[in-house]
Order: C-alpha cells, then sequence, then structure tokens
C-alpha cells in the first residue's frame, strides 16, 4: 500500500510539439506535457496540441495545469481549440492557465463566445516573467519560472518534486513485527516500540527517499547565462536550439539559441541530461545541430514529436 | 496564348481536414481549398490547417480570400496561425476574409497583438448567413451565400464560374489566314473581315465556350430542404454528413446530417456529384456512411484528408 508513494517513479516528458514558429511535415508547435507522480502539467501549447494528443492517444484526464511560457502563437494557439474540446468532452474539473497577464484578456472573449457550455472553470493565473519565483505547488511539485531572453517576456520552468518519504526496509519491519498500521507512522518519521516497551529508532526500518527529479524548460530564449544557476544540476533540461552555429547571428538577431549554446548551458549547469528542441524549419536533418550540442555536452538528444522520454 | 482562358481546365478541390469538431487520429477539422482558373479560394480553416497544408505542399501564393460558413471553432481556430505565418512567409497581398460580422470583432484584438508586423491587410467581408446572395465575384467566379439551418448562424457557398470566351477554330482561323492580332477580337464577338472585304461571320470561327463549373459547400446543416434549388444541377457538392442513420435523432438534436440526408439533397438537386465529410468522430469505418449514401444517390464519395477531387 506505500509502493504508491515511495516506488521509484519515474518522470516522463511527452513531446507533442518540438518545431518552432514555421510550421514543417515533422514538427507541430510547442507543447509538451510531463508527468511526475502520476499528474500532468502542460507546458505550452501550440496550434494543433490536441490534433497531436490524439494521434499520441494522449489521455489528459489528469492534467489540470497549462503552463505558458509566452505569448507567441507557436505556444498558445492552441489553447482555445483544446479548450472547446475539453467541454464537449463534458470535463468537470477546472483548468488551471499559468501565463503572462495579457493571455486572460486575449483569452477570455474567445471562451465566453466559443466556450459558454462548458462545465469546468478556466482560471488564469498571471505571473510576472521577469521574475525567478515559485509560482505553483501542489502536494508533490513545485513550480518555478526561469526568465528567458526573448523579444518578447518569456519565461522557462522549473518543475521540482519535494522529497518524498523514506523507504521502508521491509525485512527490519518483519523482524520486529511491525503492525501495518504503524508503518505510516514510521515513514513519517516516528520511532517504535515494542509490546515489551523497547525503542527502536526510527532510521534502523527506513531508507532515504528517492530523490527528488528535477525538470526544466527553457524555451523561447537567446542564450541567456543567468538561466545557469536556475537549471543547476537538473535531471533533464529542455532548451531550445533553433538554430545551427553558421546561423549564430541570424540566432542572436531572433533572440534565439544556436544548439551550441543550448550545450553550454547545460555543462556549466551541470545538469543530467539534454535535450534540445524548437528547430527552424530550415533544418530538415537536424544531425548538425546534434553534432555541434554534443561537441560541448555529450549527454544530449534530439527531440521528436510524439517522443515520450524517461527520466 | 489563347490555352490559358479557354483550355478545359478542371476545378480542383484539395481536402484539407473533413472531421468534425472532436479530433481524430485521421481527420483534421474542416477545411478546403478551391481553385478554379488558377486561382484559390479556402473554406473555412479549422485548427491545424496550416500544417495540413504544409503535409499537402499546398502552396498559397494565389489564394486571396477565405470563406467561413460559420463561427464553431472547428471553422475557424486555424485563422489566427495561418495568417501569422502568412506574415512570417512576407506576403505583401491583403487577404479578404467573408464571414459572419462577429468574426472581425473575434479575431482583430488578436492580429494586433500577435501580428504587428505583417505586410498585409486583413480585410473582413460580413455577410448575413440567413440570406442567399452575391457576396464575391471576380473576373472568373461569383460566389454566393447558402443559408443553413445549425445551432448557431451558417452559410454554405456557392462557387460559380463564369461563362469563358468562346473557343477558336484553329483550323479555320488558319484557312481565313486570319492575323493573330484579330483572334483577341472574334473571341470576343467580332465579325472578320478579309482582305478583299468579305465579311466572315464570326460563328464559323468560334465553338461554345466550356462549360462554367458549379462547386457547392455545404457544412454544418441539419436536412434542409430549402438547400436543394440553390445547388441545382452542380458538378460538385460537398454535404456534411456527421451521422449514420441509427444516429438520425442525435443529428437533428445536434441540427446535422446523416449520409442518406446529404444523398437526398444531392438527388433532387440533380448534382453531377457527391462527396460528403465532418463525420463524427465515432465512424472509425466510414463504410455504412458512403453505403446509406449511395443507397440514395450513387455517385457518392468519401472526403479524405489530404485529398484532391478534380472535377
Amino acid at each position: 500500500m506505500f509502493k504508491t508513494t515511495n516506488a521509484p517513479l519515474k518522470g516522463k516528458l511527452h513531446i507533442i510539439g518540438c518545431g518552432s514558429a514555421m510550421p514543417t511535415k515533422e514538427h507541430f508547435p510547442s507543447s509538451q506535457i510531463l508527468e511526475l507522480r502520476g499528474k500532468q502539467y502542460m507546458i505550452d501549447c501550440g496550434e494543433g496540441t490536441q490534433i497531436r494528443m490524439k494521434q499520441m492517444h494522449l489521455k489528459t484526464t489528469r492534467l489540470g495545469h497549462i503552463f505558458i511560457s509566452h505569448l507567441h502563437g507557436d505556444h498558445c494557439f492552441g489553447l482555445i481549440g483544446m479548450i472547446a474540446t475539453f467541454g464537449m468532452l463534458k470535463r468537470t474539473a477546472d483548468l488551471h492557465i499559468h501565463a503572462h497577464p495579457d493571455l486572460e484578456q486575449l483569452l477570455t472573449p474567445l471562451l465566453n463566445y466559443f466556450c459558454t457550455d462548458i462545465s469546468f472553470k478556466v482560471e488564469f493565473h498571471p505571473f510576472n516573467p521577469a521574475k525567478n519565483e515559485l509560482i505553483f505547488e501542489d502536494r508533490s511539485v513545485e513550480v518555478y519560472t526561469i526568465p528567458l531572453k526573448h523579444r518578447v517576456p518569456a519565461s522557462g520552468f522549473l518543475f521540482k518534486e519535494k522529497i518524498g518519504l523514506p523507504h521502508i526496509k521491509r525485512e527490519v519491519i518483519d523482524f520486529y513485527n511491525v503492525p501495518p498500521y504503524k508503518i505510516g507512522k514510521i515513514k513519517l518519521g516516528e520511532d517504535f516500540v515494542t509490546e515489551e516497551g523497547e525503542v527502536i529508532p526510527n532510521e534502523i526500518f527506513t531508507l532515504p527517499p528517492t530523490p527528488p527529479l528535477q525538470y526544466a524548460y527553457c524555451s523561447d530564449t537567446a542564450f541567456c547565462e543567468s538561466i545557469i544557476p536556475l537549471v543547476e544540476g537538473v535531471d533533464l533540461l529542455y532548451h531550445e536550439a533553433t538554430f545551427a552555429e553558421d546561423e549564430a547571428v541570424r540566432a542572436r538577431q531572433t533572440m534565439h539559441s544556436t544548439a551550441r549554446q543550448a550545450a553550454e548551458i547545460a555543462k556549466r549547469a551541470n545538469v543530467k541530461r539534454l535535450i534540445i528542441g524548437h528547430y527552424s524549419a530550415r533544418y530538415r536533418n537536424k544531425d548538425v545541430l546534434l553534432r555541434e550540442a554534443r561537441e560541448v555536452f555529450k549527454s544530449t538528444k534530439l527531440a521528436e514529436d510524439m517522443q515520450v522520454i524517461e527520466f
């Protein structure tokens, strides 16, 4: 019965789309669903997100919160269609959208016109993309903003699992005949007192909890050193890599990153793994992006639409 | 040099999406591009239209006018993304949107926020969906509204080619040594006067022009007899067929048609060919829809996403 809490649950990242603004045959615009401890968090929602989700057989019954990095169309034009569809599916749980304050003004007239008969509330939670702060937490996760450097106010997100309960040493529990109803208390730190009155210290029964997972999403952004301390040591970093090095000037002008720059951030932040995405439509073959990133940071992979990454 | 005007040009219908409101693995929501005499006219623009167009290698350099049947999301949510992309592609030609008057109020704030740097104008041409009237014409085509019966004001569209110029009998031209600069005038109806002053009557040089094509689009609508005279004899009719007969009650409640009802309209209007679409997501296999329609009107086909129909 404690397995659900303590099993070394993996994080799962569903890449719904990892293209950039111009649609291509291979890539839908940005959207992801992060699964942590059985809950789903959506990050960005470009046009066609609900269509891709259907293609991926992705059910979203455990999706309550959507985080929008910035108000460019390729990161938010899919919201209205998806919300309308949730309405047709008779969703009842409220939906929470965390975004730049302008989104509420933009989306509300559309919701009032197209989604008059939906049976749930859409709640907006505006945040300030220029600040690094905690914008959301539930029982298992904290979400922090990561200020980015883009043509419009933009923010990445750091998802930090909270520390779970310690693991129980089953054989020690059996040895001391601990009754099942006591196990919960031991997990919460209590010592165990035997029938004879002997106090067995808590640490004998427990192993440290699974280290909490951390996932960071940084898109869209120019190369931005201030990201580095904010994503220090994360298990998985998704960083945009719109261009290869030969387009470094264009990257700077449009306030995007090269694959090499994404890898530079990953390396200096000592992250465990890097996933690059948000590819410019000019790269049908992304080998050059992968090669340039790996020269700097070996543990790099290319994101692909409809891919599921466990970490 | 007259070939471009007089060659028996076919009509081409690009089915971009023919699903209904709920996205499926097979179908995107409604959108089509009709090509007549080398010009493109878009009808409806559901979410993901620009993505599908990319998958179809559909270039839209000759697209100037978009006709929106009604303001349900699956017929118009793709507009904002497509217009934003046209902006990135540095389109310069103005884009004309014919729709219910409300669309301008809904779309303008989005255009002002997301499309500030586009190099073309988006012009709205509101029409009254309750009226059957001419809403647009250019040199080769007239477009009429077809009032439909749906939960919100909705209108189909009749595209009517204008009568072209007569065809020239090349061998008669050669026989009378008609100089090339005179041919245009003969096409416009003038007689020919030989060098000897002999008047050769116009009809000797000409064959009647290619009969003008007519295409009608009717979606979304309940069974609606008043459509029949308005689509009488068209070369191709696209009619929604959201449900099979066993869902006839649901069709009536939601103001959609069954495949059989679509065929009934086609038959009574003596159209040449019928294409059905706007399938409910419940039909993964559409054989039942095709069978029920063909029982009433033999020359019926199922629309498929990314299909090109010549007529």
